[in-house]
């Protein structure tokens, strides 16, 4: 067995660069999506990393994403930006976005940005993240191709839809990243076991009839189980509205699948909320957040969400990413 | 056994103003106060409607709320909007906010609404609806009381924190109500099998040590199980950062309970966001979500959030409401 090659967050970021541009993607739109799979490695969510440029590659070259798309931006209302990601990466358009999210965040109070025509936009909470190190409260939704039924219903209507909430120390750091999807489990997850010929928990999909399986098979012809019952339906159904009905992209029931080359591009949206804390808290917000987090750990055994994730980030940031050999040999066979 | 009377909405809404006013509550807290106890009705949410009046009322008398709060208006930003609500009950404050958050919205594309020093605000959709009314995407936030422990902890961090998201049907209806809160079940409806003696589902609390409990009482001094374990407890952070720490509030942990006479106001926070769906979506949200709608219609025994609420007030408003005698009588004693 070969032994795991520790790479450096730059030469993460420098060899997804390459590869992206290798396999058709301009310069700009690779840059943004490279320094997101780097600290996507950083923060141990391997699924989202390196391992996954393999299939940006595939998409760019199947037109699936257009690795040259120039999203566009325009601005309808004085507290709304919207980005036109031109079946391009959504990692451009947001971060297009964003340029004019912040400032205007600022100024007003708070701003929103809309993002249609775009893509899987990897991990939500590494966009929200990045509002709150610019000390902005943010919350990120965006949609996914159809795959949890309606409780009562067994056709998929709504994707795993996550949300996301990036909430700033006051410090320039991130006290709180909320990150979560709508189902039980990742669908990547059914996706390995099925790979893997293991048996799932019964409790994270459904078979065509509606009914728990534990076969990963059948439950990829299913649906996956929404997390709480019909409250992580209404998780997904309140994610689905602000990412695709408020941004006029693409419902998850009409997009193509994120995995695959076949259906052209998906179409999707992101939708994020930036906020200024201070303005409605009355300068109120640190020392609430502060004082909230210091109960959450005042109990041996918790966790705030983004623990794990700030944990695993300063590691990487010392010693490097231990990354897998034949994720690695994927990702050279682009080169 | 007595019959329930039938009472017209207009009843309800009068009955509750006469008796708001007669514990010492102003003519301008009772009034939106008493609509709301009437809609609440009519919605068939018999929890808070006339029988949470007699409740009112005595924290009216004990000063748990001053009914004679005058809320204070402020504009820390152009997008913002904040109320002190004093103390006071949490519907006229927010009524107060709404009369400047609408037209904002509308000017700005987006705004939102932060209530500090606050109280119970009842059913939290019956405000958001109210905003998609006027033709705005609403999503609101209103924290609790703590009774939810984090995963891997025992003792209450944060409360049941409900969310609500309103979606308006482009029309002057409301096309989706989402309205739901953290935990898996209504604080409510454990304190109501404690007083009948009934035991609960092990699903629904924990007891002090975080062990299930299918006994009510043990539940009560225990704590609410999230919906969906770690992701309810992730609705529940993302809801009292909002409004609590968003709005200056206090947090559920150091807030007095909503019901009995002890521990002063609770200072809980509303906060709310108010879109206009054109903007962000280039016109399109309405066909959108009508699509959205349809294709969750079309699988028979499924109901989209909302529903059930729509088809009781539209009957209660051509029969009105049959109301339990003994509530009616508990709500009679105080006049």
């Amino acid at each position: 067995m070969t032994e795991a090659p520790i790479m450096t967050l730059d030469e993460i970021e420098d060899l997804a660069y390459r590869t992206l541009v290798a396999a058709g993607t301009s310069d700009a739109n690779a840059r943004p999506l490279a320094r997101a799979t780097a600290a996507t490695e950083a923060e141990g969510i391997v699924s989202h990393g390196l391992a996954y440029i393999p299939t940006y590659c595939e998409h760019v070259r199947c037109g699936k994403v257009d690795g040259r798309a120039q999203p566009v931006l325009s601005r309808p209302a004085p507290s709304v930006v919207s980005v036109d990601a031109a079946t391009g990466f959504a990692h451009p358009a947001i971060e297009l976005g964003f340029e004019v999210l912040i400032p205007t965040a600022r100024e007003l109070g708070m701003a929103a940005l809309a993002v249609r025509n775009s893509y899987n936009c990897g991990v939500l909470g590494y966009h929200t993240r990045r509002l709150a190190m610019e000390g902005l409260l943010a919350i990120g939704f965006t949609n996914a191709p159809a795959s949890i039924a309606p409780v009562g219903g067994r056709r998929p209507v709504l994707g795993t839809n996550p949300f996301s909430l990036a909430a700033p120390d006051g410090a320039g750091g991130v006290a709180v990243l909320i990150d979560q999807s709508a189902s039980v489990i990742a669908k990547s997850e059914i996706m390995k076991h099925a790979r893997e010929g293991l048996p799932i928990p019964s409790e994270w999909a459904l078979d065509p009839e509606g009914h728990p399986t534990t076969d990963p098979e059948i439950a990829l012809k299913g649906s996956m189980a929404p997390s709480g019952g019909y409250k992580g339906v209404g998780v997904a159904l309140m994610v689905e509205i602000m990412a695709a009905a408020m941004t006029g992209a693409t419902l998850g029931v009409n997009a193509s699948p994120f995995s695959g080359t076949k259906g052209g591009p998906p179409r999707t949206g992101q939708f994020f909320l930036a906020l200024a804390p201070d303005a409605s808290s009355g300068g109120l917000f640190a020392g609430r957040l502060a004082a909230l987090v210091e109960e959450l750990h005042d109990q041996p055994g918790v966790r705030v969400p983004g623990d794990g994730r700030r944990a695993a980030r300063r590691r990487a940031e010392r010693r490097g990413v231990a990354v897998n050999p034949a994720t690695l040999e994927k990702v050279n066979a682009w080169l």
